[in-house]
């Protein structure tokens, strides 16, 4: 029960359907846990090709841009391609191939509302595949990479109507004000998507929203595939028991 | 973040609508509790007198060993009597004057699911109230005490019936042979209620079907009343990350 | 598994907030147990009094009539009277007490959907914690009588919003036209009731939906309180398969 | 279909539970309605006696000036107080006939959302009878005042965890400018309650996140009792047409 | 907030699966719209060769009579043909060039209850996905067009068993006689599907169920898939305050 | 009403996406029809390739032994092999094929949970498809065999997180000995999956956990896709009666 050192953390992988989902969506949990030590990997399944705004090459260096800003590694993979992916048993094999390679502890994925764009759910139903099919021994396809077991999925919503009501969310705190400013700068890296709408307020006033469930400043929402396994109430309560 | 030593914890409270309610429905997580330092109380608000076996008299003297074997102390509270109870404002201040007296970080109750003896999910719903009604500076039954916020109130559910299906439950690991031994000895400090049904081996059992679903071998779900708020995803994988 | 004669049959005992409730929610039902040899007893808790149309004199004698036509006795209760009903668990025990004199197999109760007349679901939660009351032995006022247990609570619909949607209904098949002609004798009998508003058709019009869903002409929604528990797929399945 | 002069609209009935509830939960729904022309009255069911700040007489008179300013006429009645209200019939029959007397078209309660105040979830249960008591012809207490039918009750809620799951709401475009006005300056007018915690803001950042669902500025959800009945998409959706 | 004159209103475009689906489904809506003014275009995705009566021949001439009747016009698509069809990126991307082409402000598509005709949930949700599509502007495949974006997808239910638990209704008023009468005159041109089953009645039957609960003679359900968005409560009650 | 012989029962059929889910999520249930004199089939849609322990000669063999044992015919079929299965009509045609020449009365499936193995919600997708098409008169693959209609549709759960929140289950009781003991052989057949983790004592305890809620000692749920119809209330409750 007593955590290791900071470098024993598992890493956390977080998957994006388009390039600026993950910070638009979850991008202040993920400077907390940077600023707590652990390594975050990205992979984004798009180049925002379909998108109003923004060349595919623009994307996909605001992508990295961002990543860079709050410290995480990133790499692009293809599906089919932005607002044509399929649920296919293809993809979540190929997913399932990096999450063996990455070793996650925790994985983020997009949530499974289906009343969102169609490439969110989609990912968010092959991420979930792919972290069993990472499980399985014998399949073909993967059989020279090592099974991995991840502890816990998260899903996160990357607009409002897509936070799941069958879902208990845990509420990440991130009103500190070096975290609110990392996020706002890496979603500010998105440069092509925040000019026609204003993006980063939305973003900034559902924290507020959900602060305010919480009791404090800003938080961000998770939603957990799996019911959290705890050993024990300590943890979890501090915070509030001052 | 970081906790301090151990008698710096604040105290959990724990109700029960009948001298058994508790251990039976989440002896385990007491066990574990007291076990990580935790101070724990009860507060039992019948002595079991409309039950089809053993008297008050006997009832009581159960619940004080049980409480006793597991290290925690216990009270009686008189709200309107077993299978009378009802939902009245005078309760839950009643409720609302113990937390203020008690100061817990951490509170449980039993659930508030309707289809389960009428006792659990009234008293469930008192409690939930009376949480709230700690925290109000102008209620003048309750001038005389300090208010007083509490970190978090979980609902435990008795009977498999009584878990509710719209909270994602947290699943408390109770596995560890020392804690299935507490959790044991203090159910069948209830020997009254042993005898006709074995209610023992059904929590177990219950236990058994949870700890499936979180991956260890003996799991007791709490339902938390609010989204849990967490400041890092540290603390809350760090079992499975192994 | 095999059923015996027929004066074997637990009888079925039904509670209604209103004089007109049983016809107009369940009355198909009725007639068709009756039918099948069942004895059917009826408990209404209030004479209609605060009702639109008709006097308490008026609808005692016409529910008095309705369950004659069909072959039901009938009982009227005390509770708080039209429109004042309140949860009090002096109220459930003196229904557990009606249960434990009567000693049903099914239970009856309007549903406890909260969007209707307040009675009603009032009722219907009164009457599943008397089903429970029935079953403990330590209460006081009902001690002279022994304890009962009932096979299973079914709540019905007196009108399409007080359709719970939160549990899988059983559909009755009551299309015989003999049933469809008992049930509406028997809602006719209700006058004071038929003038203003045209509820027999109604309640013809919302067995016909229901029909729609079971395949059958006219069917009637009961909601289990409990799963149901079967020891075999034989008998629930039979009429299907021809 | 086609709307009467204004003077023709039948007025708005608020119910609140303390002197500031309905400001907070949907003051600017309140601001628009009396700008379309509609008169609008509230019934305050406490004095705020229960609060940590402001006595009851700055309480009331707050609540005067807020509807005073946003043009709305006022009653203060009395239940059981602030934090003590309960559940009686003899509520229900109090508010009916205030419904009868004032003659609604659209009467606006707090949400029914449990884990919230306990008197904001009693009132709006206590409402909701009401409004089917006012239709009740018999009810003795009632007899001198004329029945009356509503058009359709709506919930509101005063924090965001009072907002329900399991209705789908509507969403009140209250973006214009003059309207976010009206309503802050109505919610100051509530001086004791805004020092301590910014309610204020807190509000704004809610109807900016219902906004961000609604495709607007700020919006308000409202969660009607009865699903809503049209005679056509007309005017449904005309806003969205241009 | 004024409608303008009728020419303006953009048009109903309605999606169905069979050429029977939307007369089935939702006629009676489409006969009223038309009454109003608002232009309606059908799509339909396969001509019924699965069916069990009728050719595609039949069948295809029936929908063109039907929807003559009703003054709609009607266009034929070719996806994965009856009972065939799939959730594929191409055929959203398909009908999302119509929704371009036809811009309209209302969309109607069946609803996405999985437990009906594979194809009705199927092409619902194709068509969520499609008035998703027709708004981003960098589709390759509809460059060609100008981006849309429409008011309000609303769901139909073709049986009862596909209209959805988890969203509020709303109810559309079609008791004028001449409605009625032109919805069943609609639904009796699919004549090749009227002769094993009454369908007609079905139909009827479940809108007289709908208009129970909506307080008038017969009512359709729609189910919003997203909520509405209102700027005032002028137009959806008045109806009901006369 | 009155069931005929033993041998005019239709055949219950049961779908497997693995070799082992029909032993291991129901195998109770069969054994328990198969003493009551049905016919039982299997069809099992994978040789279990994907999975850690064993090879597909291995478990194609334990699951012919585990349905020998049981009494149980079966057979294989291939769609996309273990862990590879998607949701494709033509995989819904084959099925229904299948259906057409078994003519079940019941068909059991996986759940539709989607928080399983991809294999397990998606085949039981299919087959519920599978069910409808079956009726369908025109479908040109399937002219050959005359159309059938099934009595009901049941879904299975291989683990607890499979079991739908969402619909009312039914208990079958298997507690008798004889039915234990012949389900405990039967998923002790699949030797390979026996080893790691201990499959049967989880499905056991399992089993137990709902017998709880049956008031029996040992109960599988199934989970009905259809509401049960009933012509009576007469043989669903008379094992309670007693």
């Amino acid at each position: 029960m007593k955590p290791g050192p900071k470098s024993e953390l598992a890493p956390l992988l977080a998957f994006g359907a388009h390039p600026d989902d993950i910070e638009f969506g979850c991008g202040g949990v993920i400077a907390r846990e940077i600023q707590a030590g652990r390594k975050i990997h990205y992979v984004i399944c798009s180049h925002g090709e379909a998108g109003t705004h923004g060349t595919p090459k623009q994307r996909t260096s605001e992508a990295k841009k961002a990543a860079a800003l709050l410290g995480a590694t990133i790499e692009f993979t293809e599906l089919d391609g932005d607002s044509h992916l399929e649920i296919r048993a293809a993809h979540s094999i190929k997913l399932a191939s990096i999450i063996r390679r990455v070793r996650p502890g925790i994985v983020l994925a997009p949530s499974l509302v289906e009343n969102q764009h169609p490439d969110h759910w989609r990912l968010g139903q092959l991420v979930r595949d792919a972290t069993r099919l990472a499980r399985y021994g014998g399949l073909k396809e993967l059989r020279r990479q090592p099974r991995h077991i991840i502890s816990q999925l998260f899903f996160y919503a990357v607009t409002p109507e897509a936070e799941p009501r069958d879902i208990t969310p845990v509420l990440m705190d991130v009103s500190a004000p070096e975290i609110i400013s990392k996020w706002t700068t890496a979603m500010n890296a998105h440069a092509s998507q925040t000019g026609a709408r204003n993006y980063v307020e939305l973003q900034l006033a559902r924290a507020r929203y959900h602060g305010l469930r919480a009791g404090v400043s800003h938080a961000i929402p998770l939603f957990p595939n799996e019911p959290l396994v705890l050993d024990g109430l300590l943890h979890i309560c501090d915070k509030h028991e001052k």
